[in-house]
Order: structure tokens, then sequence, then C-alpha cells
């Protein structure tokens, strides 16, 4: 079965410390979260690179959930990628302990011939090279999305630059897109990244939510207030996932689907930031998924 | 003509910098603000103190916006209220250059015959034995509305308290109520306000907008993006004003009037920091207001 979406990004083992308790090597990684909540909307392929100790068990967990792994590379030279880390207080911020490369060091992204003609593809956060290289291998597809991260911001910005020239959305953090743009002011910010190609500025502000600046329109959403936030990794990548997953459905690119979409990329990030690792969002119900997407309608209706 | 919305709070002279410029000793002030704000909507009175140097300018000036000032006491024996600040980088904070209470330490919030049964009341941010004094001199308001601030919430933590537990409303900046609830949940800062009393708590989160919790809802609404911000003095103020006044106009409290409250109050806030002091919020059309009313919408519209 052809795949919806193209997802690049890492695969990984993550060791998490958060207020609420802690985790040792759960499954992680930009292309697993975002590949989980697209899932439910359509049919994902990750291209990404797992090492020797990758287990069985995350395989068949990934494919349940409808994922295309023909592109998941196995480097038995080396561990999968490795990230330790721990969030404090308000957990705006991941503070890391330990990053281990492993074989993500030699990932060559290679897209699978079945792969080159997907629709829709989701860049994820890795090197902007890589990102480079994938689009160098895609066909004509409907639309990309790029997400990036402060990290290549600060040591890559031209070739980063370069990505954003040959994408349709970018992705990105507000404080990300503050200090690639040398502004404080969201709008210009915007702007001067629509002025390098993109026709969509998505700026994620945690709980704030997030925003959609277009050339001609301007959307924001909230995020659904949570009670209890256990471990905020994999949330923007989740939000990025729900986001392709429901536009791929919608089989359109046009303002409404993505104030749709929006709204699902949250729904996904909120159940992900519930419990750690993707233990929530690797089993969610429609149910589920429709009782809080009815919510954020609610938060935001104005008689 | 009587008073729809009884204001208590300051009237003051500021001299601000920020990046966009600077001003001396313009009109400002929390009553003044919040009153210029409600005046669009329905018939505010205000309760405060000004000094000898106060002109005659700045009353016809309040008078022209059809505020009533029965209640502006004149207290010769010294100046006006003077707050010197500035301002930098995002303007998300205010520095305190100076600061002389001048006649505003003797204030004494005698309430005129005429205001005391206005059926709306604001408690701005005023010292919180000043505002409990308010209350035992109105008689049986529809709602009373009460603004705070990061001073209080450190120097009279009690008094303060003593204040929420006998208003309907409490509107309070993200940070304060981190502060004054010891969490850095929302909701459950939102949950340990209203075990206090008040039945809703609305949170300002200056650019990000604003938010309200009720007994069993929720609602968010963004900030209106704008490409330069001059001075964020007097925006609490103005959103505040706005918010109460579109109140009064409805005159209906329930859960879909606060929602249309909040958008007016965000339009006023959104105008109040385009320019220094007043100047944009005296000199309003309905075009105007109504233009950003109808943006908010499409802003938030989910297809």
């Amino acid at each position: 079965m052809a795949i919806d979406i193209l997802l690049v990004g890492s695969v990984a083992y993550d060791s998490v410390e958060t207020p609420s308790g802690k985790i040792t090597k759960a499954l992680g990684g930009s292309a697993t979260y975002a590949a989980i909540a697209a899932s439910y909307f359509a049919r994902p392929g990750i291209v990404a690179v797992v090492g020797r100790d990758f287990g069985t068990k995350h395989i068949n967990m990934l494919k349940q959930r409808g994922i295309d792994l023909d592109g998941l590379q196995k480097d038995s030279s080396g561990d999968t990628f490795f990230w330790a880390g721990h969030y404090e207080g308000d957990m705006n911020r991941a503070f890391t302990r330990e990053t281990r490369l492993n074989v993500f060091e030699r990932f060559d992204p290679v897209i699978p011939d079945s792969y080159r003609r997907a629709p829709y593809v989701l860049l994820g956060n890795i090197h902007p090279s890589l990102q480079l290289r994938v689009l160098d291998q895609v066909r004509k597809p409907k639309l990309v999305f790029c997400d990036t991260m402060n990290y290549w911001i600060e040591s890559e910005p031209k070739l980063l630059a370069e990505v954003f020239k040959r994408v349709n959305v970018v992705c990105i953090n507000e404080d990300e897109a503050y200090q690639f743009c040398r502004t404080s002011s969201l709008p210009k910010a915007a702007e001067e990244l629509m002025k390098l190609g993109p026709n969509r500025i998505i700026i994620k502000k945690g709980i704030h939510g997030v925003v959609m600046f277009g050339k001609n329109s301007f959307f924001s959403l909230p995020a659904i207030p949570l009670r209890q936030v256990k471990d905020p990794t994999g949330a923007g990548d989740s939000f990025a996932g729900g986001t392709l997953g429901r536009l791929a459905k919608a089989r359109s690119v046009n303002d409404n689907s993505f104030r749709r979409a929006l709204v699902a990329g949250t729904v996904m990030a909120s159940y992900c930031v519930e419990d750690f690792s993707c233990r929530k969002t690797i089993k969610l119900t429609k149910r589920e998924i429709d009782s809080r997407t009815r919510q954020i309608r609610s938060f935001t209706r104005i008689p």
C-alpha cells in the first residue's frame, strides 16, 4: 500500500526524568512521534536509522499502528541514537544530560522508490544537509513541511535558509523564529521567513498554543489546558505529525484544511505530554481524538 | 445620568521611554485607561484622586469621552501620582525609574452616593485595603471585577485573598497567577483562585492573549498580532475596561456575554499599545473597533 506521508527524522531511545517520574531507554525520536500521530489520519512511512539494539517489540508496535517501515534502515555496526535529559518546573526547556548519536552519525536518508512519490513530506528535525538530500530525491510532492530546532539555527543558518527556500511550510518554535529572524515581532519574523519561499509559517508556542501565518491570513489556536504534564518530549513532533496526517486525510491544502489540521496536531500533542514516551499516543481511540477536537472547538468559540 | 460602571484606581502622569520613542508627563493611570476603554460601550464613572497639577485639558478630554468625573477627587496639597519607567526589547516588562505617589498616598476612595448602585464595579490595581473599602460602600452590584499586580501579591497576599473572596471575577497576569498560587499549572491556579470565591478567573498572557476559566468552562482568545507595539503601558487596564464596558452594554453576565466581552477588551488593548499614553484609545471610531472585532473572529475561526 502506497504511503501518504514521507517522514524523515530520528528513531531513538530516550531516558527522561521529569517532576512526574522517569523512564529509561524508552522509544523516542522525531520520526517516531510524528509517525504515530500521523497514523491516526493517514498512512505514514518512516525514513530513519536504528542500531543493533533496536527491539522487534518496537518494530511491531509501529507496524501495528499502520506505519510503513520499508524506509527504516538497520545499521548493525552500532546502537540506536540515544538521548538522556530532564525537565524542571514548568518543563518549558529540556536539559540534555547525554547525547550518543551512535548509528545516526552515519545516517544517509535514502528514500526507497516506493516513497518517492509520497504527496506529503515531513522533514523532521535533522541536519539541514540531510533535509536537502531528501528534497533531491522526492518527486513533485504536493506539500513539504519542515521542522527544525535552535541547534541548526545556530550552527547552520545558511544551509537552513536553503531548506526553507524549497519547502511549503516551516514549522518552528516561537523562540527559534525570533532567533532566526533577529526580531522580537512575530508578524515580522513570519514575513521574513515567507520571503525565503514558504507560503505558510506555523509557530509553536508550547502551552500558549500555535499560530499560523499565511500570505494573507492569520490563525491562532490555543493549547488544551492540562492539569498534568508528565513529559513534554515529542510534543512538537506529535503536533507536526498530527497536522500533516490530517492534511493528508483531507487531500487539500487550503486555509480551511490547514486550520482543521492544526486542531488535529494540537490534540495529538496534548495526549503526547500526558504520559512518558509514546505510551499514550500509541493507543488512542477515535473517541478520544474526537472528544478533544470538540473541546478545542468549544474553547475557542466566539458567540 | 446614572453610571453603568464604577471604576476605582489611579489617575496619573507617566513618563515613558520605549524603543519607539518617549513621552513626558502624559496622561496615565489604571482608572484612566480602563474608563476610556469602557466608554465606547457604556457609561463609566471614576473614583480616583488628582493633584494641583492636573490639567483642565485632561478633565475635558475624559468628559468628552462620556466619562463621569463626580467621583474624581482633587487634592490641592500636592501633585498627581507620577510614574516614570521604560521598556526594552520585547517590552514584556516595565522597568520603573521613579514613582512619586504624591496625593495618591492619602487617597481614600469615597464612593459618591450617585455611584453606589452602579451595577458593574472594576476594582483597579490599588492597595487591597482600598479595594475592600470600596466593597464596603457599594450596594449589591451585579458584578465585581478585580484587577491586581505582583506588588500586592508579594506585600499583601492575605489582604488580597480577602478581596478575592468578595468579587465575582479576578483578572490577573499569568505570572502573577503562578506566583499567588505557587503552582506552574494554569488550570490548577485558576481552580485555587475560584476556591476563594470568584466564579471566573481571567488570565492575561500579553502577546499570547487571554484565557478565562469558569466553574465548568474554559475560553481562550489570542491577542491581535501587531507589527509595531509602541508602548505597552495601560494594555491590561484597557483590556479590563473594554471587557467590563462590553459586559455592561450586554446587561448579561453569562458565558457568551463574557466571551464577547473579552473580544472587546482585546480590541481595546490592541489599540492602546499602538501609541503612547491613551493617544490612540481616546479617539477611536466605531468602525475601527468593529474592524478588529471581525479580525479576531476570523483569526480564531475553526471551519
